[in-house]
């Protein structure tokens, strides 16, 4: 079934206008029309199963008819990236989205070599993501920032674990299997380039920085960011609570 | 340093010259003169520091002269997965030779969408993955086969991992804990539609196949190749056994 994302309040008391893109999508490519049911969530009220009506030549509206999953609590990995081309930037965001992260941060770095953002296209990547891969939020993108200005923001209680490459570090299993654990920690990858010294030896200095290592290849960073996440979701979070 | 495959045998005795794409990227890209330094690797004899000469306008001749690394035995995991269009497939080829697979079985399935292979532009693109992540071989990519031909020509002794979606499986985590170790698996990856129930049965009946989730939500085939493979190597693969 088809879902998507709204901005709009979700309860059976509220019909939902949807915007002009989507009534398009629904009525010109998926062919839905009136009485046909979508999905609907807000990253508020859990996933609500709505009901199609057509508007006019052009418009569509939704009217919730009843909620099919609950909203979880969100407490997703955290993933801070060097910013990176275009392509690779989206590719992250995209993989990251169906990983289960909660927040992007996009950093620059002494050897980053990206420094603008268009932060509506990587949201729509979000969106389109987290429809897809059936989650019921979508990750919050933060503006752009430097690595300094990250660090200071950082909520120490919550650990970040830094890729680094070329250094002796553990393996992030073993990490992840001697560390005690924590609820949702933040993963950070740094640029093609690699970090300045200054920079790593400044990080692992802060007392809620660990180094991890992703293995014995150098990875692209956004091969890394996939792989970290991917690891950190298998080993300590949401994948291993699932009933099975 | 600039790091090249090629097909020539690596040892002291025998200088190799270099296809003219090579030569071209060396001298032009890379600004490389005579005199100047790079590495090879063939997949067979470890990697070796050259030296280069120009010769004549285009030309360029590469003089091995030591081992710098052994070659290690090649014992990564394989990767079946049916086919997908040039972009997801491309990006599967290129991440997978990061994350050190040895074979890409690329297959139809029922509900598979692609059926034409490329191979000279996946083994393109293999290639330049294996020689930017510093691997010393490049993967082997089997052509083009249906599920039931790979599943016959299957080693018994590989055990067979298969994600599969929306049924009650173990998550691979778990899986690989508590399943005695197995030098190197096969993983197998299906399309974006699913497999056919018929298909899917089919599977789970053979011995040495085995069901594996990786987690709640419902990733994009080419997410689901990258995150198994990097799960994969960090608790059983090469990650594991790196010196730290």
């Amino acid at each position: 079934m088809v879902r998507l994302f709204t901005e709009n309040d979700l309860n059976g008391r509220q019909s939902v206008a949807l915007p002009r893109p989507q009534a398009h999508y629904l009525r010109n490519v998926m062919r839905k029309t009136s009485g046909d049911s979508i999905l609907l969530f807000n990253g508020r009220d859990g996933e609500w199963q709505a009901t199609l009506s057509e508007s006019g030549k052009r418009d569509m509206i939704a009217e919730p008819v009843s909620c099919n999953r609950p909203q979880p609590a969100a407490d997703g990995p955290w993933l801070a990236f060097a910013l990176l081309k275009r392509g690779p930037t989206e590719l992250i965001i995209e993989k990251a989205t169906e990983l289960g992260v909660a927040k992007l941060l996009p950093i620059t770095t002494a050897h980053s070599v990206a420094d603008r953002l268009n932060f509506t296209r990587l949201n729509a990547h979000a969106i389109e993501a987290a429809e897809q891969c059936e989650r019921l939020d979508v990750p919050t993108i933060a503006p752009l920032s430097s690595l300094q200005e990250m660090i200071d923001a950082w909520p120490s209680e919550r650990r970040l674990l830094i890729a680094a490459e070329r250094r002796s570090m553990p393996p992030i299993s073993k990490f992840l299997r001697h560390a005690p654990p924590a609820l949702a920690d933040g993963l950070l990858i740094g640029p093609e380039g690699g970090y300045a010294d200054w920079e790593l030896d400044g990080l692992l200095a802060l007392p809620f920085c660990f180094p991890i290592s992703l293995g014995p290849r150098i990875l692209r960073a956004e091969t890394a960011a996939i792989t970290a996440l991917g690891c950190w979701q298998n080993l300590v979070g949401d994948v291993q609570t699932e009933t099975c």
